[in-house]
Parts: structure tokens; sequence; C-alpha cells
């Protein structure tokens, strides 16, 4: 569809009664496939599926156009396949605008079909890559009462990632019975606390999607099972994580913990105001132990806040209790600290039971880089 | 204090019967210097009053240290000039967290006196810089009814701005007969459209501030002069594009339009959405006209939208009407477009008639070179 030399379609092919969940962008300017998803996702389970991903083109912005070649792909897949159109599940991810060639996509189908391959997630997750440095994935195997049942998902994103709802392209599947409201459920609970804990930029996607698909090929029903909605918020953690590591030009893996907010919410709002601004990220890049931008993070958060009970940490290393730097606060082990490729940020409230914790990534010349001449 | 070869405070004398107003950053960690004007900025406007300005320590998470250095400085100056210590007004600017040493504050103030000059507004602008590259000033001479007053003010301030309230270190002057309530009034109406409209970061400062000082030397009173209030706004306006121009790192100075969004808030709500956005500053920055992450920008903002109604011009060049790119685009004219050093984003909803115009600044390399070791 866009680039040379490598694939960027990428089709999976799921079995007859397979049940879909799925997360979308909460975007107002979100794409088309985005809203034929939406509306197909809920649909009754009978015979099969598919889902079709390009990257290079989102097809977003593009108007009744953009729906038009949504119809069009789907109602070739489905006519390959055998199956019918409100059955397949598209996704476009790359530059927002542009009219997609969506003839090119119909075109390869037969080809896709035919190499179509249980063990093909590796190339698969390839193909869906943009900016990406490296495919994403991840999978479980899960013991339900002595049988088991198998997880496997991929991801793509790098950059425009500030999910709000779901983000990027994320397709799970699933060997496992269950059916699609508690499917749903289990999705939208993990996504809470996977891919909407995780931002590299503050960017939100027009096109960011989770798709999930339980074929039940195992027979294994695993309703209110414990183990399987561990393992599935595991697998989509573990999935998050390796977006934010391969964050546009980052060089450093974060953990922002913050603990003892007035409530979960404000938490969360301390976690990403640190998280995302971009002062606080450049210093990380600069390996620059400046705590004092984590206090104006915090004070910028809109929470609620004391500042004198406000305590901060560089993993086991306190630099500020209770608002003001500690007695024996030492600049040389703070900088060692933040030569490590992975740090943790804490932050105290002190003021409740609130904790949020989120991933990202810091700020570089490598996004600039990256993002100045991405159409180019 | 911190800065070697080069003035770092700043020291104003105002006249016996001065009245003061001001606006302050929300930040809940805002810094020490910020509360106890807070606190004292309403108070009556007996004798004379001072303002005194350190550049390079902020002051801010400073604990009951800070509080008891600003005490001392308003103390010494207070005793230095014959004033009361509640008309000592101070600001502190710089690295977040250290103690300031403020002994070497007092140790200047004879020679700060004994050096006041009624010409020395450039020399004052220049004490409280930091990342600044140029010191910024504006001055406004208003008719009243025959007799003439004057307005002159100057600003710092060049990262960590996205105002909340007020912004950065701000000082402006003014001949004019006028009172407490009635300039309280002006200033926060100008702020609204001046320096609440600016964003070079999103990152809010701990130590925002902007005095305001009318001695009524002139003798005119000014209350409910519209005139005055015009040119008031006006220099506040041009100190707030100074600010701007001078974004850490920027190589464009960019306008913002929204209009007929469904209210002013939803237009301001898309407008600050364009102008923090990374995506978009760093297309700008390699000068690519890269329109569809402001359709991502629009998408994100939270504002009402609705994708078919959305127009979006890079100045008088129209690049998407009614929610897809004009039939006529031209990707060469959009780019000698991105090529000019000041630009217009202009973005009409298509729903009512909110408006709003902020002012930012690309994001590019000379930012994350500034910011990764501005400590160091």
């Amino acid at each position: 569809v866009r680039y040379q030399g490598r694939t960027d379609v990428m089709l999976a092919e799921l079995a007859p009664g397979t049940v879909m969940a799925g997360t979308f962008t909460r975007s107002a300017t979100r794409s088309a496939p985005v809203l034929d998803c939406q509306a197909k996702i809920t649909g009754p389970s009978d015979g099969g599926a598919a889902i079709v991903v390009n990257s290079g083109n989102s097809n977003a912005f593009t108007g009744q156009r953009g729906v038009d070649a949504v119809a069009g792909v789907c109602a070739a897949v489905a006519a390959q396949m055998g199956i019918a159109p409100e059955r397949v599940f598209t996704s476009s991810t790359g530059v927002i605008g542009e009219p997609l060639p969506w003839d090119r996509i119909t075109a390869a189908i037969p080809a896709l079909q035919g190499a179509l391959d249980a063990g093909g997630m590796a190339a698969a997750a390839r193909a869906i890559m943009t900016t990406d440095t490296f495919p994403k994935g991840a999978a479980a195997s899960v013991d339900v009462g002595g049988r088991s049942v198998q997880i496997a998902g991929m991801a793509k994103g790098s950059g425009m990632i500030a999910p709000d709802m779901a983000t990027m392209l994320v397709y799970v599947f699933t060997d496992a019975v269950i059916g699609q409201a508690d499917l749903q459920a289990l999705v939208s609970r993990s996504c809470d606390a996977t891919f909407n804990c995780i931002t590299v930029d503050s960017d939100t996607s027009t096109s960011d999607t989770l798709l999930m698909a339980a074929t039940g090929a195992s027979g294994v029903d695993v309703t209110g099972h414990a183990g399987f909605a561990a393992a599935l918020q595991g697998v989509m953690l573990d999935l998050a994580q390796q977006v934010v590591r391969d964050g546009e030009g980052a060089s450093k893996f974060i953990e922002v913990q913050v603990r003892s907010a007035a409530d979960d919410a404000d938490a969360r709002r301390v976690a990403m105001a640190i998280a995302n601004s971009p002062l606080v990220k450049t210093a990380i890049a600069g390996q620059d132990a400046n705590w004092g931008r984590i206090v104006m993070a915090v004070g910028k958060s809109g929470a609620r806040a004391d500042r004198d009970r406000l305590s901060i940490r560089f993993g086991d290393l306190w630099v500020a209790r209770d608002g003001w730097r500690v007695p024996d606060y030492s600049e040389a082990a703070a900088s060692a600290y933040m030569k490590q490729q992975e740090l943790v940020i804490g932050v105290e409230m002190g003021l409740g039971q609130g904790a949020s914790t989120v991933w990202t990534c810091d700020l570089t010349h490598g996004y600039i880089d990256i993002n100045a001449d991405y159409r180019s």
C-alpha cells in the first residue's frame, strides 16, 4: 500500500463462532475503519471472521471516500473468504488525510489468504508497523481446570501515543470459550490498567484500536476465571510496555508510581502530568536528576496536593520528603541512578489512598528527527 | 546569586501611594515568593513600595526555609529603603528545590539602591532572564482627555510556559491614577487575552507572577478609560508574544486561530490542543505541512467537533474543507508556506460562534539541548 520492500498488509482468519470484543479511540476525529469496527463489534458471532490491517495510510479524515474504502475492502475480503462483510474488521494506520488506495489492499487479499499460517504471528506483527523499530508480541497459556487455553497478542505503536480508551493497533487472540459481554468486560478492564496507562507524547491517535478474538477452539469456557483474566491483563501489559519501550526516539523506559493521593483519579492526574511533561522527559534524556520538574508537574496537574506532604524518590533513592529536599541529598547518587536505562519515579502525596502507575519514555533528539519529516 | 558575569538581581522603587495588582500561577506547588505576593497584593497603598527579583533560583519547594528567605529579603529591602516590609514584593525564578542563598541578595541591596535609574528598564529586563535569549520590554503612551499617561512593562520567560492565571515574571508600570480593585480587574481581563493565550511547552511554572504598579505620578485618573485598557492589553500582548518568540529552541512563531466552535471554551480547548501537540510542533519545525496532525489535535481536544464540518488553513491557504482535503490541494504550495518564520494555523469548526486565538512556537532540537542539561 505504501512501504517499499516490506509487507504492509496483515490478514487474520478467525474460526467460525469467534467472539469479538474491542476498545477504540475516543477521538472526535476517529477514522473510518474505527467507526466501522465500533458498529460491528457487538454483532452476532455466526460464521468465520477476519481482521485486515494496512500500515502507512490511516484512512482518517477522508470523508465519504474513506467510508467507501472500508466497505470495499470488507466486501472483497468477505467474498474471498466466504464470510459475511459484517464479520470483517479493518484497521488502517499511517498518514492522516490522504485517500487510501484501497484497490492495492483488495488486490493483495488472494495472495494473503494463500499465505495464511497458524504460526504467522511474527510476520503479521511486522506488517502493521509504521515508525516502530521492532514488532511487538506477547503470549500466555492458562490452565483452566486441567485444560489449557492460549492467549496471543500483537501491537504496533511508537508515536502519537496517549491512549484514550484503547490505543494504537492491538490484536489479541484466544482459543477460549467466552460470551461477547464477558469478553468485552474483561478487555475493557484490562485496557484501563495497561494501554490506558502509557503515554509517549500526549498525542492521541485517530486510529487507536484494540480487537480481541475468542475462537472457542479449545472448548474451554473461561467465563469468570480469575486466572484467565490475569493472564489476559499480563499479555496486554506486556504489549503496552513494548510500545513505550519503542516510543519514538526513546532512550529510557520510565515507570511513574504515584501513591497516597487523595483518590485514584488524582493519582492518575499526577502520574500523567509527570509522564507527559516535556521538561521532565528532556531532563531524563539528559540523565539530569532534575526532581524540581517533578514538583512542577505535580503542581500543574490539577490534583489536590499539599506541598509540605509531598515526597519524591528515584527508584529507592529519596530526594525529597515532606516538601523539602532530604537533608542527606546526594547529587552524585541521584545522577548515578539517572544513567540507568529503566527508571522509577516515585511520588508520595501524603493525602489518602489513591494510587496510579503509568509508563512512559524520555523525549530525545530522535523524537524530533522522526517527527519533523515523517511524511516525506 | 547564581549567574557569573551578568546581573541577576533586579530592584524597582515605586513612588509613595503606588497601587499594586497582580496575577499568579495556580500551581499547587507555587513558590514562597508567589505565596507572599498573593498575601500582600491587596494591602493598603500607603508609602513607597519595591519589587525585588532574582534569577537562577526559584525558591520553590524549599519549605519553611523558603518562607524565611522571603521574609529576610523583604525586611532588608524595607529597612534600606525606609518602607514597610508589607510593601516589598519579591519574585524568584530558576531551579526548583534548591535553598536560596538570600544573603547574596540582601548584600546587593545597597548597591542596587545606589544604581536606581528612572531609565533603567532595559537593564532590569536583562537581570530577570534565565534561558531567555533577549530581554523583553514594551511600552505605550495613552492620551486621557489631553493629558498623557505612560505604561511600560518587562517580562522574562522562555520555557516552562503554559500560563494558568498569569505567567512567568512580568512587571508593568504606569503613572496613571486608579484604584486597586479597578486596576486588578483590568490586569486580570488583559491577562486572559494575552499571557493566558500562549504556550511554549505545556508546562506550568511554580513561579508565574505578573505584578502591575500604578504610581499615580501623572495625576491622571484612568478609571473606566477604554483607551487605557486597550493600551494596557496591547503592552501585555506584546510582552506575551515576545515570550513565545523566545520560546526555548523556537525557530517559528505560530498563531492558532480557532473559529466557529460550539463556544469560546471549546475553541480554546482546540487551540491549546494544537499549540501543545508535540507532533504538530515537530512537523512545523521540519517545515512539513502535515495538517493531518491538526485533525488529530482537534480530535483529542475534548471539544465538540464534527469531522465533516471541519476546515483547516495555513495562512490563507485552505488545505481541508468540510472534513476532506480540498480538491485542488497543492503540497508544493503548502510546503512553501511552511518555510515562513511566522505561521498562522486556522481552524473552522463549523458549529457555532466560539473563537480563540493562541500563540506558540515549534519544538526543535534546540529545546532538547536546552532542557537536557539546564541545571548543569
